[in-house]
């Protein structure tokens, strides 16, 4: 909702309308268009990662609901789907995601690959699969077809690539769907064969723990909502700068430097000191702690063009430092401000927000909610929308909950 | 045009047809529906490879034309192109796909990356972006959204997803141009970058190659046509039975059995004992060697699930032994016959027919392409087709050539 109405979808949408037309089943959320289900996962899933402000799986780093569920939203425009089935569907797509995402941690991410990407379309096209009711042959041809298109770099990264990687990975994943259902056939051994998924894109063999367990433990209860809207690997530190006891009380311009020590893995992904722009924005460190500590919050408005090129900002940015420490946790991070005169003042955050050791509670969650409503799709009813959410489970018709998102012509 | 009324293209075409509905501006070779330019370029591409009869450059194991020209003829449709600048765009996408295949050979393709769609997205991309005109800024956001979408596993190979993975080539490199074309940004370095392509899939950096000589030697020059419609590797032995001075006279029912000895590469890709369908059988050199004995030839035929399972094929299939040699080039072969009494017959291919050293002439090249309209689309008349495409860069609108394809209702 939050990402509906922004204007780097609209230029996506602009771009598909020109060449192929934009019609089809599929309602867009919080848009008056409508689109075939495949542009329809397209857009959802862009406009869930455009703000960088989605979710995190963060023994895997990957962002795992926006590609599951921009493909079921898509491909629910076909047929009425209930709530419950949804829902199911959309648990199955994340805990795939998430186990093969951990069968090939750390190495796939640390490669270079943009894991969000290429271990969502395993979960776009499995939860699809399971909305269709594909048989097991045909769900071992889905996960085929989403092998032989998994793809995305993390050199997209600051780029809108990187949210259109997310995209690919949820249309990519809805037409692997398709391609099965319609007895088009692949490997139905793409995952473990030779020449496949793991021996290609992972360092190593899969590890025992892609099917340990299954049904019984849930990989996907370990996901995680962003509290803030940027890279997760910027949270620790702005959980020291804005979580209790924060330094909303240092003055900024009293600062001569500000020390960042993040985990190595961290550092190489989000140490960035002259972003050119909002979406690089979204990834530097430095930004993210100097519009913190100027501020006093890091909102949607702290990572648009026009705050990244203040001068304000870009004078406080540059009092930044940035170190590393391996025996710090990826989602820790110490902070070190040293002012003009005076003490030193120490921040460490162990374990950011939002992580499983300390999640958002349901009241921030539905704040969230709210703000990216009002940011994104001001036209629609919240309170409608989140009663609608909890009776989710009961719904008959899931998709009833999208078309109530459009504008009102 | 052989692949134009194939089963499977009817399969994939009322997939699309079924979600998205099918029609749009671009013409589809050979068929009566329209498409837009993305499906036409998915279309044609998948159209190009089904019968494994398309192109080889040996250099890196790439078939290069399809991917450039589907995306070509399917963008084409939005407004119209002389030959001379199809043409000269294709000549670019050619080289662009060789020349990056190149430089990360051979070590991409033996790590298991279906390098045909890996790098055929390449030259999709640019190939469209020259032809919309594309600014210098432009065109590398095209190569990074090629990058970012490069895909295509070896596990593949032996089903329907091989030829969709030249397909997704084509398809998302034209989409990548599209992207470029309406400002949405991608990596301005996605080739060279930290985490982009060449450091992500590849074992090791871009050879210098990728740029030597630019604009003097032309890489494209090197493919060279396919002789028969299986997968390159097992032309040599083909080549071994059927060119002079071939294996024709041996009387198959003789033979006690027949060992083909090729390059190691070769052998891990081709030793298929026992193919299970016609799209296995491409990729199987017992298949290839079994049914030039018995038949005199390789032609699209002799290789459909028909012939497959024909019980005297298995029986001389079961005669076949692969074993390899490293002196052997990977598109050399040695053939040795032991008949069930008498002398070991020896045939040893240097090079393979239709690799550089020795081209097909233009004779071959127009039955080939007589015999492929014939098999894929009747309808038509070749000799108008031949003429239309001598006369091609003279042409004010190549698309006429596509549209004089279609069936008449």
């Amino acid at each position: 909702m939050g990402g509906a109405n922004d204007a780097s979808l609209d230029r996506l949408l602009s771009t598909i309308r020109e060449a192929n037309g934009l019609s089809g089943v599929s309602s867009l959320l919080g848009r008056s268009e409508t689109a075939d289900p495949a542009t329809a996962a397209l857009a959802h899933a862009f406009a869930s990662n455009i703000l960088d402000y989605d979710d995190t799986h963060w023994a895997t780093a990957i962002h795992p609901a926006g590609a599951v569920a921009s493909a079921l939203l898509g491909w629910a425009g076909t047929a009425p789907v209930t709530g419950e089935d949804l829902l199911h569907a959309f648990m199955i797509g994340m805990e795939v995601s998430c186990r093969i995402g951990l069968a090939v941690s750390p190495g796939h991410y640390e490669h270079g690959w943009h894991i969000t990407s290429t271990c969502g379309v395993f979960g776009a096209a499995v939860a699809v699969g399971r909305v269709m009711g594909l048989s097991p042959r045909q769900m071992t041809w889905a996960i085929g077809h989403a092998a032989t298109q998994s793809s995305g770099l993390v050199a997209s990264l600051g780029t809108m690539a990187k949210t259109l990687n997310i995209a690919h990975a949820a249309r990519n994943g809805l037409v692997a769907a398709q391609y099965a259902k319609h007895g088009i056939t692949a490997s139905e051994t793409a995952l473990e064969a030779r020449f496949g998924f793991a021996e290609v894109m992972s360092p190593k063999p899969f590890a025992a723990s892609l099917t340990e367990r299954l049904g019984e433990h849930w990989e996907a209860e370990h996901n995680t909502f962003k509290p803030y809207p940027c890279g997760f690997l910027l949270h620790p530190a702005l959980d020291a700068c804005l979580a209790s006891p924060g330094l909303l009380s240092v003055d900024p311009s009293t600062i001569e430097n500000v020390q960042i020590t993040l985990h190595p893995l961290a550092q190489v992904r989000a140490d960035r000191p002259h972003p050119k722009d909002g979406l690089e924005a979204k990834l530097s460190v430095q930004h993210a702690v100097a519009v913190a500590l100027l501020h006093g919050n890091a909102k949607v408005r702290a990572f648009t063009d026009l705050v990244v090129n203040d001068p304000v900002v870009r004078a406080c940015r540059s009092k930044m430092r940035v170190a590393t420490d391996e025996s710090l946790a990826t989602n820790g991070a110490r902070l070190e401000v040293r002012p003009l005169s005076g003490q030193v003042i120490v921040r460490e955050v162990p374990h950011v927000r939002g992580e499983a050791a300390s999640p958002m509670s349901d009241a921030a969650l539905e704040m969230k909610f709210r703000d990216l409503v009002a940011h994104g799709a001001p036209h629609c009813d919240a309170d409608l929308l989140l009663a609608g959410m909890r009776d989710l489970p009961h719904a008959a018709d899931a998709t009833e909950l999208v078309r109530l998102t459009r504008p009102i012509c």
